[in-house]
């Protein structure tokens, strides 16, 4: 029965790529905490976290790459596994976002404590959500709910454009305090471009189910 | 003769990665040049490239996995189409930071002109030559010429920060002037990620030539 084993494979590769997500959905969870609450033991978690997230992704190249070899998959089978490929990608970056964040959280603590205009906690939420989403319309071949991931982009998208302003303000007011309201700002960023990777994935998940190409049928997303 | 055809399809995808990689080149020399010359002309020229890119994108993928899909190649040739579908990934998104460089020149140009403190032609210089060099491994199938481009990193990445501390400092004497600078630190940051892109294309040429997994055996690259 080699078909019945195959079919066993990719339900192994869907686990596979859930776990990874669920490490990329730590990183973040972990450096915006660290982020809020001044942590250092959790900006050592996310860095230990990003190792894992490293092996887990190639683990699970690795995996994906010996079933194209192996099994030679068909039409929807071969689509999904290269959409699990570019999405393990994706939340790999995640990873590489969430440290990043981490790193200049790390700077912020060196600083006295500063209100800074940021709605971080809302990003993160937008965020995450964007991810579980994108992860749920993996689980269930769901182009429309992929499809809603993409509208919530925008929400993000906003979020850190009145964070730019709103920052550039405050060094304007505050110039001595210039070097943490740019680590802000770059914060700002890493969470935006973590909703793109969210994008991305749901992009991957609609071309999966649906064999369409709709990455260029919205404008450029910047990573 | 299906497998001298298979071959001929090789070395097509070959030559259109060559194109995308002419047109993501033209991008990152266009913006920079809008910058440094002020010309409106060229953010238009940046964003009708983008669009070409984009098209240049979807077509390379749709004949990656057409040949994936009809041929079932192995080994070697399996992970040379791999390579390519990442490598298109790449470029496209070298675009897609070109296409933010073009949007934040296009506000700096709406102010008075400033000389900021940032290299930003000795950067393109610098990320122009990564690309350059990775795509000639692609050409040779040449993994050590590859691993030459990993070394180059850490003079873009020096470079940006040296950009954000003296961009930085000028935030801190010219308070007034912040807006403009931090476009400045963004389009900084902007070309060190295309040359992160330039490292992830060597590290496919890698993987291709050797089949082994290099990404996380230097430090994380954030993309």
């Amino acid at each position: 029965m080699p078909r019945i084993h195959f079919q066993q494979q990719l339900a192994e590769l869907k686990e596979k790529i859930l776990a990874m997500a669920a490490l990329s959905q730590q990183a973040l969870d972990a450096c915006v905490d660290a982020y809020l609450q001044r942590d250092k033991g959790l900006i050592e978690f996310v860095r230990q976290n990003e190792r894992a997230i490293n092996s887990a992704q190639r683990e699970l190249d690795e995996m994906a790459y010996d079933l194209l070899a192996k099994e030679q998959p068909m039409a929807i089978d071969l689509r999904f596994i290269l959409a699990v490929i570019k999405i393990n990608g994706d939340l790999e970056r995640i990873g590489d976002q969430a440290m990043s964040i981490a790193v200049r959280t790390q700077d912020l603590i060196e600083c006295e404590p500063l209100d800074l205009p940021i709605e971080i906690d809302g990003m993160r939420t937008c965020a995450a959500g964007m991810i579980r989403t994108a992860l749920q319309a993996l689980l269930d071949a769901d182009a429309y709910v992929a499809e809603s991931v993409l509208a919530m982009d925008d929400d993000i998208d906003r979020m850190n454009r009145i964070a730019h302003e709103e920052l550039t303000k405050f060094i304007q007011n505050n110039p001595n305090c210039s070097q943490q309201a740019l680590q802000a700002i770059i914060i700002s960023r890493n969470l935006e471009r973590i909703a793109d990777h969210a994008t991305n994935i749901a992009m991957d998940v609609i071309f999966w189910v649906r064999g369409a190409d709709v990455r260029h049928q919205l404008s450029a997303i910047v990573d």
